[in-house]
């Protein structure tokens, strides 16, 4: 079969450097071309050194890129996606925004949270939110997938069973989250100054972040009904991983020890969902390089809540590595293609 | 004026070392004896290389060095105290045990969580709990101190206005606090190995941390009432610094608006404690090598919940530094004498 | 065509984790099994949770896991190989040793350095020292190979065209070697402890590591002559890599500007080593969790010496990468088949 | 007595801060002024919030900040510092200039290296190299320092007495140096984003760093004659740390069992010096946060060369802790006041 044709464009950023790694290891793929912003007609390998001698290409910029290409991945900060989108669409192309702009449907909601207006509400409409473990089969069927945002990807993954299952009351759900360096991008900002973040750690943007409505909406869609939750990220010094603890009040009648079970049902034919034995808890370092999630359970007694501790890569599963796994499925290549299945262990 | 004869028990472990380098620029201070289990007969600056050249020391017996002192600081895993403290109390020294054995007044609950059993309960009826914002007066008149565990010294700081003051429902209050990894001592471990742990992150002893009843018990002195909490320590990549990071629900009737200011009030005189202006947050970078707690406040006004963020560096505020400020009430020394005020920035 | 099947002697160690991590995505091989000293009967998952839900296999005893194999590879502390090597070659199996066993062919030498006698001597001279680049074609005709140590391959590669080009002095030769600490094994120690390595750099076996014999028989066999260098490793704050910077005279009469030029052609055709353009060099963070070496060098015009930059992730090209490459060359396999060609970015 | 009134130029730099943290701490000190320039106005708090509560000034002008104080120390980068420091002396001010203008004898060397023409060459005529366990004497007598570089101090303290005694061949000389990343100042580049310097290790201006010259002006005044030194700098991936390893061949005749004595008498009054047993090695780790200096040293019986390994925190004794040292010195105050004597054992 003749190699699909994908382009990235925003290839310059961390997310579409480490996209653009998978992409090259993915045996049904052909790169023709890489965009970026900054850095056009320089290659590659000079932006990222890792590639030197490997695989070269010059960045081009963005109308090339999409011309060039069947498949396009876009990995741009919020509100720069959609006109991009629009011309993709407008050539037939496949698109996955590994962005923010198509990923709420409630667009209100997107304006109040990000600050931008909507100009293309039919293609928000059309797009299908890309947690691959809950939208498979629209995913599928789609040719505009809003890829998820890292924080949401890992804790979306860590309620979906005890939300579908009404195990818990989502009114009550807290949910404090810490992420790698990785997650702030490639910009230079004191926040990722090594000197000040190497034996730092901050929450940041407490109770504030974007993805709080985009975590609140899919919840929704899970069947929490109008929720609204606390989340709190921080910044760990550390390069890659989201680790996302969620206290939720148990529900009256629901047997506490039935939800191991439950979890584990729920997620035992996922190839990228690990839910921990009873007694086991994950580490962000069981993850990192894969596209793994892990998901370890407690059951405070005490308290009787439900205390869910998830794991993620935030470049891989939270971003360009389910990113690659929502093209597989929307391209009917087996889902785990060109993918990272188990982590280094070190 | 003479020099107060000071041994430390334990001196060979994180705290003990801890201790020794702040005690040694402690002016009114003379060492007269280290002790260590593993470790008689050979020099500090062996163990601790960081010492070569310029104070020295043979680690000696626990009786010699009790002997020789006037106050002893105990640096001694749970259950290893007791004992000892019987010996110092005996021959009339003064005391701060920096261990578990005597923070919990609730001797059944002592044994419960810790698995021992309480030899000499008038001891624990006489010990202070050392936390010096809150039993100042009661620390000036003591012999006996119990100095706080690192989590709680952290925890209590951060609730300790909200609850006396009864601005919030202790039992809705949740605690994701993270540590640095000397918090897990020197005894080497898979959780402490480097290659392990620097890129990792986790969570443990979820909701089953030992320090979960001394939070609830002194909360209760605080006013809150019988409470269970939610407490989940995490490990960061970090060697020194806990930040906790507390969920607990606002009051009705209160002002949320009000509560910076009584924060900013109620620690306006305390040497160790900074509550940051509105919007700013601490960063355990701000407070490494210093005996300072610096705490954040966020309203999350969407769900009514006030979210604190508290850091201390947890072998100063929480173990050795806090040591020397209780050595200081109970000796009637400036309480920030021999202490750091200013972390270093970097 | 049916798999190889493979077994990892000595598979709970660091560099046996490694090795099953790659040989899993390995498309040609088949992993019969397991060996380990201290888990046998244990699942790899409970070791390395990394494989946790992926792939999982209980250790084994030694013996079975040869039965079970064609090839071997072998990945155990010195001395503890040899034995083991005879009876995988009784049953005309292929191996891989990782360990340092067969590394020198001078066996006295060997005796010196490591204090191990040595039974079988034959087995040693048909051992093939495995530096692909330099014994490809006597690899790919052996059944023994002894996989280089980690520091001999990041600074053989970075000699050899300078060696066999009679370029330099060998005797001026002075090798300022740094690795990250999984090259320090899984065993717990001090020098490995989070707290005390975090943010902690020292050298260690100054002008004594067992490496430097294994470097000067090696440079000897590229030409070097008899050579004595001064070999100082240093340990750094980090897990994977290996810089070596060597600093080397010029011999009178060569034209320096022609070095690059010769390094160049040199490795041309080479999957693995890529010499860097004049004026760039490299970083351990451009080959880590990759197969890669990356050369940069630099004519110290001052002082008519080559300074020579190598990197290498030690636990890929240094140890399991390596072993692999070797693997498919006495298969008969593609070099490059199921090695990472590519390191991550960040 | 009356404080002494200090200002800080370029306080607003990493140097700055660290000197403005030391110099709170200093009994005889009053802090009149801090400068910037990108800050005026702005409290240091919010620059570095570890003074948070503790201390605060705003930062103000240079002009302001030299009228107000009778001691200045600046705090530049390289060709800033000359006309400030006319405008001090014209004031009759004494100055501590840390920056690098003033470091280098020969005017056309500094202008080569650092392509900045010299306006007063008085100045630097009278300015005393500010290296103090070498200069201890004019130091005292001057009224302008020129604090030594970071990389040069660890680098002549760890020669000072092989090149003195004439231990040693200078013209042999190889110095591979590595040091923390705080080195690099505070302004934002790529070599300092924490995701790419987190895991990553580099050389950087092989044999052609601005110390270079400093190196070997300051060894010829130790003796050494004309000497042209290899000097290869490294990025660790730590906060703060110099490690240097020096290679030097033994000359004939010398024994080397004498030399350890030899360093250890040189240095045995020394507060900031301290020369290592036999067969002990220095670690980073051992000086952070401290002004010490420690010395390792191995005699490389096959080579016959001296390999010396030193440890400074580049911003204490590299910078602003020898700058203090130099004060004191100056200003006939005990050398070692307000500096920290042993460093945080982890």
């Amino acid at each position: 079969m003749s190699k699909i044709k994908v382009g990235v464009i925003g290839a310059s950023g961390f997310v579409g450097a480490e996209l653009t790694k998978i992409l090259l290891n993915h045996p049904d793929v052909e790169i023709t071309g890489l965009s970026s912003m900054n850095h056009v007609g320089k290659p590659l390998s000079e932006v990222y050194p890792a590639f030197t001698g490997q695989y070269d290409l010059n960045f081009n910029n963005n109308a090339t890129v999409i011309e060039q290409a069947d498949v396009l991945f876009l990995c741009l900060p919020h509100g720069e996606s959609e006109n991009l989108v629009k011309q993709c669409m407008d050539q037939s192309k496949k698109v996955i925004d590994v962005g923010a702009d198509f990923r709420l449907k409630d667009l209100d909601l997107y304006k109040e949270w990000y600050g931008v207006d909507v100009e293309f509400p039919a293609l928000h409409e059309q797009a299908v939110y890309g947690l691959s473990e809950m939208n498979r089969e629209e995913i599928k069927r789609t040719k505009l997938v809003a890829n998820p945002g890292c924080y949401p990807t890992s804790i979306l993954l860590g309620l979906y069973p005890a939300i579908s299952n009404k195990l818990v009351a989502p009114g009550s759900l807290i949910i404090d989250a810490k992420s790698g360096v990785t997650g702030a991008g490639k910009a230079l900002s004191e926040g990722t100054n090594y000197a000040l973040k190497n034996e730092g750690f901050n929450a940041y943007k407490v109770a504030t972040h974007r993805h709080t409505p985009e975590i609140e909406e899919k919840l929704k869609l899970m069947g929490a009904g109008e929720t609204k939750v606390s989340f709190v990220p921080h910044l760990l010094p550390a390069n890659r991983g989201i680790l996302s603890t969620m206290y939720v009040d148990i529900l009256d009648g629901i047997d506490a020890k039935s939800i191991q079970n439950i979890y584990e049902n729920w997620y035992e034919d996922e190839p990228f969902v690990t839910v921990l034995k009873a007694g086991k808890l994950p580490d962000i370092s069981h993850v990192q390089h894969s596209n793994q999630c892990q998901i370890g359970l407690t059951i405070d007694k005490r308290t009787n809540r439900l205390i869910i501790v998830s794991v993620i890569d935030n470049m891989q599963k939270g971003a360009a590595g389910q990113a690659v796994q929502n093209f597989n499925l929307m391209l009917g290549i087996d889902e785990i293609k060109g993918l990272s299945m188990v982590a280094p262990s070190f």
